[in-house]
């Protein structure tokens, strides 16, 4: 727990921001104390709601001159507890929500911290363009906490992940001033790039109030399939044929596992196997492209192929939009699916493509014989090389036991994950929850690089400080 | 100048490389020390030529405990005098050549820094992959070097710049250490992104030795088309109706003004004009797609379209490769082209893309009003909106007299850019040339924090010291 704020910067915070700037009420801190799975709870002696980008400098301010800590929170949907408080100034982001702007011409919007991700894909649209990062949790999450976490996605495989989608960023330093980095540009080689640091810095360096978003154009054609096929193996040579073969337009490379393919099915109401026969392993994929019709027939083409080739066993493809979306609430399904099956262990790794095939079986056949009965539900976004390896407790075992083994069980998945030159945490970042795991993982001589870095922009450690090394 | 280095350092580098790994011949040293275009000439007493990474890692780790600086080099082709030693020791990755990994599977390759971006080319087509960084000095500029300018070239538009093909890293840091963060994974969010604070560091925050680079499928079809235009409005208009109609196809699109084309086909061997009559602005266009014959129909329907919208006032669609290296050649050889005009003051800067009309627009009425006669060449990478804004001496005028005003001049254009929230470096980097003039336009705040970090990594301020703030 952090040390007690002074009740000094208390009023000082309070009277900076005025009436509205700030809460102690219980019931307005409930939503934002409560980790939405309700795994951790958090507490904070203040709730700070600055306006603007002057009201958080001058809050950081305050902070920085007193020594103060401050958990930065944007729309509470992080997986890892980065945004937990516990004795920290809460400063919440929910009140920097202007638009700023948005250009179809520069192919750039400028939005405020606060801004949902919803409404980015929505600001987006309305002037005919598309903001590439989807997360599930976008109608809660906001661009400070995408721009903070490096949020992923489905749709990192064509457009990389938040950080590419980055062209500049306002953000308060940890000594309370002001960066101004809002650039638009897309090449600018004058020094290091500051915005480098601050994106996945999980508010450690710094709040990002702004940030300069990447636009891309509206695609013409899109079609989606779900196939069935016999192993990761098959999988990784298939998507290599789709990249190759329609040149990049892959949109989304889907692994899942039979197991969880089946409990989503069976738990997740209104879904329907798209498949007459059963397969151990599944993809769905989608194909993109810019030319009417192109992508429908690109995708045709690639699974009559595969089929020849032995490489799918089955493939339904969707006839319809609202098929489209069914496919992919199968996939979206996944976590729902497997939730009434009780408790389960979760890793986020990523290891590169080709190894996929090896992580499973390897960690497959670790689990299995340090923990007998349990089930295994591995799924993911395999063209980023990232599988969500769910370990679920025995069939009719009990929630608790197997929640006490969780960190042991991670142990196992994440020293075959290093041992393969993976990452412990391809999305979700780290947070309070796996900073000190990650800390046996990294190379020591980046973790000394990586404290000096902190201690050079943050010397009294007051920005998120129980988060990353 | 640098402090002279002791003899004793001298003494225990050339111990540690031994035989053929130093040189202090003034002929082989020769080529290292003047810069491509003569501008500058630097000094070294001692070119050190490592071959391993633990031998880069013994010479950083001697200077280090002796103070000495080192400026590193790879091919010695930038554009802004950071790879010249003045009296540092030089150390050449031109002996770290090993070719790691190519891998089609995980479309990765890990090349040693001193590889060349023409092997780079080939080993990519190998294993029927592109790696999709493109520069003119392809045949001498080496994959550190690359990734230590953050390169860019004609590609960016729809690829991003180096910085977006790195996946790992690995480099010996400016305390001697090496860290290895050779991944090659597409997400990995495990604490800042060390990897990213040395692309584009010049040099500065240590030396890259090896680096697993992005591959990207081959494209089934391309057509490349040079229009001819009224206005840079129109192209910019023409440019986001490309982006639009082919969902993101376009692959290069280089505005020319009409002088440096008529220069071009006038100095330059073998070139003509491809189009009929005179126009006051062109630009070349290239489309590629995975699908083929796609991405000809894009190219000829968006060509109508423009057309029938008096967009433009005329187009040659290339025929066949002949006709479409041709076609580059013109803009390529644009430097060439007005090399016989005699002395040129070049500027590399970029600002947003819809900001392009009115900077060469004030550019050139503000170049015109204080140099009278003064021929400017506009063009460049406009789709990133980067504008190569060179200004020849008058016609008949004297060289030493126009290079005399380089820096008056190269105020005005850059002080137009920063009004714009532009860079006054969008690819070539800052070097030991732009560094005091870029302070003056940099964000103070960024600044100190640049400052910060590089004093955290490097305390000694050993590595490039003359290089970046």
């Amino acid at each position: 727990m952090t040390k007690p704020v002074p009740a000094d910067t208390l009023s000082r915070l309070k009277a900076v921001l005025g009436e509205g700037g700030w809460s102690q009420d219980p019931e307005r801190l409930e939503p934002k104390l409560l980790e939405w799975r309700g795994r951790w709870r958090g507490e904070t002696p203040l709730l700070v709601l600055p306006r603007t980008t002057g009201e958080v400098a001058a809050v950081v301010g305050i902070c920085a001159a007193d020594g103060v800590a401050i958990t930065p929170q944007g729309g509470n949907t992080g997986l890892v507890a980065g945004q937990i408080p516990q004795g920290e100034i809460l400063l919440s982001t929910e009140k920097l929500r202007a638009v700023r702007d948005v250009d179809g011409l520069d192919d750039v919007m400028v939005l405020e911290a606060g801004v949902t991700l919803s409404e980015a894909h929505a600001r987006a649209a309305s002037v005919g363009r598309r903001f590439t990062v989807g997360v599930a949790s976008e109608g809660s999450c906001t661009i400070g906490g995408l721009v903070s976490t490096n949020a992923g996605g489905t749709a990192v495989l064509r457009y990389g992940m938040m950080r590419e989608q980055v062209l500049g960023l306002e953000a308060v330093l940890p000594n309370g001033e002001i960066w101004n980095g809002l650039k638009r540009l897309r090449k600018d080689n004058t020094g290091y790039d500051l915005k480098q640091l601050l994106i996945g810095a999980e508010g450690t360096l710094g709040v990002v109030t702004a940030a300069s978003l990447k636009l891309h154009p509206l695609l013409a054609s899109r079609a989606v399939a779900i196939v069935g096929l016999g192993s990761p193996e098959d999988a990784i040579q298939l998507l290599a044929r789709a990249k190759d073969e329609t040149g990049g337009a892959v949109e989304a490379f889907e692994l899942m596992g039979r197991l969880g393919f089946e409990l989503t099915l069976r738990n997740v109401p209104g879904l329907r196997d798209p498949l007459p026969s059963i397969h151990p392993w599944y993809v769905l994929i989608e194909i993109a492209s810019g030319e009417p019709g192109a992508a429908e027939a690109a995708l045709e083409r690639l699974l009559a192929s595969a089929l020849e080739r032995g490489l799918i066993s089955d493939a339904a493809v969707a006839q319809t939009q609202t098929q489209m979306k069914a496919f992919w609430h199968i996939r979206e399904g996944h976590s729902a699916g497997q939730k009434p099956e009780g408790a389960a262990w979760k890793h986020d790794v990523s290891v590169p493509v080709s190894k996929i095939p090896v992580f499973i079986a390897r960690a497959n056949a670790a689990i299995a014989a340090a923990y007998p009965g349990t089930r295994i539900v591995a799924f993911g976004h395999v063209g980023d090389g990232n599988v969500h390896y769910d370990v679920i407790k025995p069939a009719g075992g009990d929630d608790d036991a197997h929640d006490a083994q969780r960190d042991a069980g991670a142990s196992i998945v994440h020293d075959i994950t290093a041992d393969l030159n993976g990452s412990i945490s391809a999305e979700h970042g780290l947070g309070a929850m796996k900073t000190i795991e990650a800390v046996g993982y990294k190379d020591p001589v980046e973790l000394t690089a990586l404290r000096a870095i902190r201690s050079a922009l943050d010397p009294q450690r007051i920005m998120n400080p129980r988060v990353l090394f």
